[in-house]
């Protein structure tokens, strides 16, 4: 096994430390109150001064957060991970090693995922630590992927677009059912399908709707039962977006 | 069982065939070779002149064929129903008695369905009527729900939201990925936990992204590296949607 710090006791630190649990050898948290629910069978520390001696250390904590408490973490040479989809890995202390595990997936306080699925976005500026990143990751999920600074920065971009963007989208369609007098739970096994389509299809195999059908006829009457302004532009932005790219395939 | 007829030979119809067939008596269809891969125990004609003495008469075909379609039916007073979103009940034959069985989700050719959690959105003239395609409907799902034209029409539009432009997302996610050299795989577990958590969360609950922090540093560096104009566009125009939501609160 490999000995493992967690420094965080945000969501994503909760998270990492259910599934890391194994390697876990110590957790440095500030608000140790927020773990209180976790079972977390190792030590835990409330100052970075009591740090056990480990592998490697994994900040999750606030990207702003990342190179102070990568500072603190005492010796030389140790290997130092953050968590962060956004941040390069030069924040990180020069003096130690440094890499990235960053878990592409939305964290729910509370809410149980299958961390065996979870894809982990490896870097490291050693070819051996990478490989020591690769066997921590595979401890827990069979998803290891090879990803460099420009690339981390795309997914965590592209995951806007496909988690939060879609989640809002879901959103809109909550809030017309609301304004019509109809449960939201009509919707809900298509949202699933959506998603579970692109599983095996690719989104441009899965695409359907008016928009990529060019049925003008519906589009003009969605338009007209759109009120408000925001998701009558999203409608009509949505709609071109697709159209165009009907045409450049 | 209720004696069903199905009228139609395209993506609705074949899977209407499928989840109906213990009360199918026959199938009319057009183009009948289109069906010829489904497990069909009962005659299949071609022609609305061989059509079968039935209960209920199921028009799956394109919106604007229910009205024709609807006319060849012999007789007078079968319940004759449309499986249209997008379609009124006056459109059907006044001398029948009328009916919608509208199943929202997203059919695609050959992917098979779990059938027992479509939601079938029933509507009928009379309420005699209302009970038989409820009836109908409970040999296939467990999921049945009274709608009327006006709901209708906004689940129609609401499914534009959360179905197909929910899929355009995940396109320009994809292209993001393409763009960068990334697998579209990472991105794959992300897309079926978002859905996954408003099964059981509130969209507002499971919001969660730079636009809902107000993280200004993140949406500023996130739009400089979308070049392409609409991506572009789409991520401001959702962005200041969330956050007017947000404000809403």
């Amino acid at each position: 096994m490999i000995r493992l710090v967690i420094i965080g006791s945000g969501n994503v630190a909760q998270h990492l430390i259910q599934a890391f649990q194994k390697s876990l050898v110590q957790v440095v948290a500030r608000h140790p109150e927020t773990l209180h629910s976790l079972p977390i069978s190792c030590p835990v520390v409330t100052s970075m001064n009591e740090i056990a001696d480990a592998e490697v250390y994994v900040l999750a904590v606030s990207d702003h957060a990342i190179a102070a408490l990568g500072h603190e973490i005492p010796g030389t040479g140790k290997l130092v991970v953050h968590t962060s989809g956004a941040t390069g890995m030069h924040v990180l202390p020069k003096h130690h090693r440094s890499g990235v595990l960053y878990p592409l997936q939305t964290f729910t306080k509370g809410k149980p995922l299958d961390y065996s699925t979870i894809p982990f976005c490896l870097e490291a500026d050693k070819k051996e630590d990478y490989l020591l990143l690769e066997q921590l990751a595979r401890t827990v999920s069979s998803a290891i992927f090879s990803i460099d600074e420009q690339q981390r920065l795309a997914l965590h971009l592209a995951a806007v677009f496909v988690c939060n963007f879609t989640n809002h989208l879901y959103q809109l369609g909550a809030d017309l059912c609301a304004e019509h007098g109809v449960s939201f739970e009509v919707l809900k096994p298509l949202i699933l399908e959506t998603a579970a389509k692109v599983q095996t299809l690719t989104p441009t195999q899965a695409q359907t709707g008016p928009a990529l059908r060019g049925d003008t006829a519906t589009l003009e009457r969605h338009q007209s039962m759109l009120t408000q302004p925001y998701p009558k532009e999203i409608y009509q932005l949505l709609t071109q977006s697709i159209i165009d790219h009907v045409q450049k395939l």
